[in-house]
């Protein structure tokens, strides 16, 4: 793990939130956690899991709060945060981070869909600063995998040469 | 504001709906209405805001009619055009729009989310001609922010040294 | 139509499961079934379509199991392997599956989006191999174009001089 201020960052955001940088990223089947095409980098939807467990489940505006909702999708983005170091050793190879869906499993007159997504953005900024700043869509879905409260997916582009 | 062909074209549709360019796009948290990234440009989803009212709210099928859905989807679609406006300077900066996502708040037995998205297709081949001919994905969701009827995102590819 | 291994195996794959390569991919619309920008390939959302017909509809965990929703999302690859061809002339000029995105139309307590996602994957590593890892995004949606089970869109990079 580079010990740079970013990762500093994210290290200190993970440990106030519960989530561990050192547990593994795996996938079940024939895809990637991330794959990278050039200077470009896009990351599967992740799911609010710490280890093996899903932390946030449920349907947000029932059974999860906003609050709660707003965990799920900064654990959903520390996880893509954990899957950049995996893939290029420092998070200060991100150039910028281009573009971020927000999927919310929620009731149907949920219409707090940005301000579950703001907890994404925070983060990012908090961590990259203006590299952070994103092109965002959010939209409130019917069914999460394993009853997932948020998932999340990335597009960022990576330095030259990194 | 250009006062180039395409550029009249979309002031003439606005006109026509009700929309205004005049008015500013603005997001409320750490993320952009627009990233680019080399020739790519990101358009974060847009719900058909016009100013600072969402003009078509509620659920397509049930108490928003097809015709009311499309207009909802050609505001949107005019919205990532004073977008781009605002970031490119002209329309004639615009290479080709490569991807467009619909999402469609809609009933759980609505089936025409691609008419819906036909308007805002059909809105940026009349602006744009043959480079306003993109990829497209139309889903009908659950839930969208603001209550809004329908939201939509883009990705454009930006012509050299634009 | 390409002889090649990869095509060998699409062809073979297709026959199993019933899709035809020979039939043509069409949109109603002013949008295509694919755009390519440089290097990259966007396709279009697909539902699981033979010729005209949408093979597998309904809600998956309500009318639709999860068997034939795992093969509606057989299907929709399939279709993206044909409008890959028909840009292409040949499945040997994709240098690599990037994205996909897969939606299912599905109850709201329903939890094996990933499921259904990996009979895609999996044709996409079967025809591709190593070039067919991708990064994905699976949620659960309220209502899909047609009454569709599933749909799916893919973002694909392109050998250079291909």
């Amino acid at each position: 793990m580079s010990d740079s201020t970013r990762s500093a960052i994210a290290d200190r955001i993970a440990a106030d939130i519960g989530f561990r940088f050192s547990d593994e990223i795996r996938v079940g089947g024939h895809y990637a956690p991330a794959v990278r095409d050039g200077r470009t980098v896009y990351i599967s939807g992740q799911v609010p899991r710490i280890g093996t467990e899903v932390a946030v489940t449920g349907r947000v505006g029932e059974t999860v709060s906003l609050d709660d909702a707003r965990r799920a999708a900064q654990i959903c983005t520390l996880r893509t945060l954990a899957i950049l170091r995996g893939m290029l050793a420092s998070l200060d190879a991100v150039e910028r981070v281009l573009r971020v869906c927000v999927f919310i499993q929620c009731t149907g007159d949920f219409t707090q869909q940005s301000e579950v997504a703001d907890a994404a953005s925070d983060l990012l900024h908090e961590v990259f600063g203006d590299a952070g700043v994103h092109a965002r869509t959010s939209v409130g879905v019917f069914a999460l995998p394993k009853n997932a409260a948020v998932e999340l997916d990335l597009v960022v582009a990576v330095r030259d040469g990194a």
